[in-house]
């Protein structure tokens, strides 16, 4: 019998409270990121669950949420792969900004169609930024070329779904129960590809943080049902701020 | 260039603090174990170590003091693989009985034997106990006939080695900088084997919980310098408690 997926958005950074473009810069949770990653696993253990295998980004908040979630299901020991297709979506040059300053700098229309463009990437950042992910030792093993200097969503779903078809779809076809931890966009992207959203529809999507959402399969991977876990008012609240604040990443 | 090892010994466990055999029993680590784990994460960055790969037991209490030696580090996002081999040594029908008690209803000389005889396990648990692992989801990839009923050093050098042989050196030999994080006594399996520790002095060896301890190889693997990191002192006084405390697993 095919598995079943959770997928689970990071809780609150400090630069989601900051209102700044973070994409692949490394940011702590908030105290509040850490409560939602808690109160995830919480909700996952009264959902029944119990995880076979696990996936992260190679980013902290990605991480530290899974690792809390799992604390509280009494699942620290599951096995983890780490990998940087689940990362954020490389928001460029914009990374560190303001979001309302960079709006009133390059006007919303701009802003928007960097946010929510689906093919649409902000202003790279150089080789020698600091930004640049080229300068980060944990992604020493992959070519310059390779790591993005800013990306779309469409970039995000490139990138992502080789990760999907070679390390998760594999377990899941073995039937097992399989958490993915990740991001905003990067678990926007997986959320595409699994439900069929069109490139246009994307874009009004917003998944919550700290809710997770669970997918089952038939036998060839196809969707049979996805839902989020947990009070439905309080997830639709979650999303709501999350549209709200209008493409945070 | 050969890499480098490092090998920690979780933090103080709620069962060592209560003088109980622990074994693969899994528990959490006391508020001392928490922040022994994060001041081995301030030794270890203070001695410049950067981790390119880590290993953990299947054990909440290596998973986590890893965890928070790696925050303390600011590399919680380091790649991990966790395995059984690294899983304390089991120590069978004792599993939860209190150590002075035991000592009282079988004699120090039995229990003597049974701690620190390098060949002598102690009687095992049946398959329907909750102390056999075959009972514990976490190890249901594995035959009931490979999992440990009660194990002496020995027993733990057996089943730690291939994992040694086939997931940590080859790191080692590619040039990586690896912490494995795991327990008395897999550590002192693994101590034994590198520095060549003969059946009979391996029970006078105790391995300080928090306390890293860095290797360096030539291009055979074989150690060239071993070193506790941080205080001399401190870790002295901590191998000195372990050892008055006799054989805490």
């Amino acid at each position: 019998m095919t598995g079943t997926l959770v997928i689970l958005r990071h809780g609150q950074s400090e630069w989601n409270l900051k209102n700044l473009f973070t994409g692949w810069h490394d940011v702590p949770l908030t105290e509040k990121g850490i409560s939602e990653a808690a109160a995830a696993g919480q909700t996952m253990a009264a959902a029944g669950l119990r995880f076979d295998e696990s996936h992260t980004s190679l980013q902290t908040r990605a991480v530290v949420t899974q690792n809390l979630a799992l604390a509280a299901m009494g699942q620290e020991w599951l096995p983890v792969q780490r990998n940087w297709r689940l990362n954020e979506r490389h928001y460029g040059a914009l990374q560190g900004l303001d979001k309302k300053e960079t709006t009133e700098k390059y006007g919303a229309d701009q802003v928007h169609a960097w946010r929510r463009g689906y093919a649409t990437p902000p202003p790279p950042v150089d080789l020698d930024s600091p930004e640049h992910p080229s300068n980060d030792p944990r992604y020493r093993h992959l070519p310059a070329g390779v790591l993005p200097a800013a990306e779309c969503l469409k970039d995000v779903v490139e990138r992502v779904l080789p990760y999907w078809y070679d390390s998760v779809a594999p377990q899941l076809l073995a039937g097992s129960t399989v958490l993915v931890t990740a991001h905003g966009n990067s678990l926007r992207a997986l959320l595409k590809h699994l439900e069929g959203v069109s490139d246009d529809e994307i874009s009004e999507i917003n998944i919550p943080t700290g809710a997770p959402r669970q997918y089952e399969f038939d036998d060839k991977l196809n969707v049979t049902s996805a839902e989020y876990l947990g009070d439905a008012d309080a997830v639709a609240a979650a999303a709501a701020a999350v549209a709200a604040q209008a493409g945070t990443t």
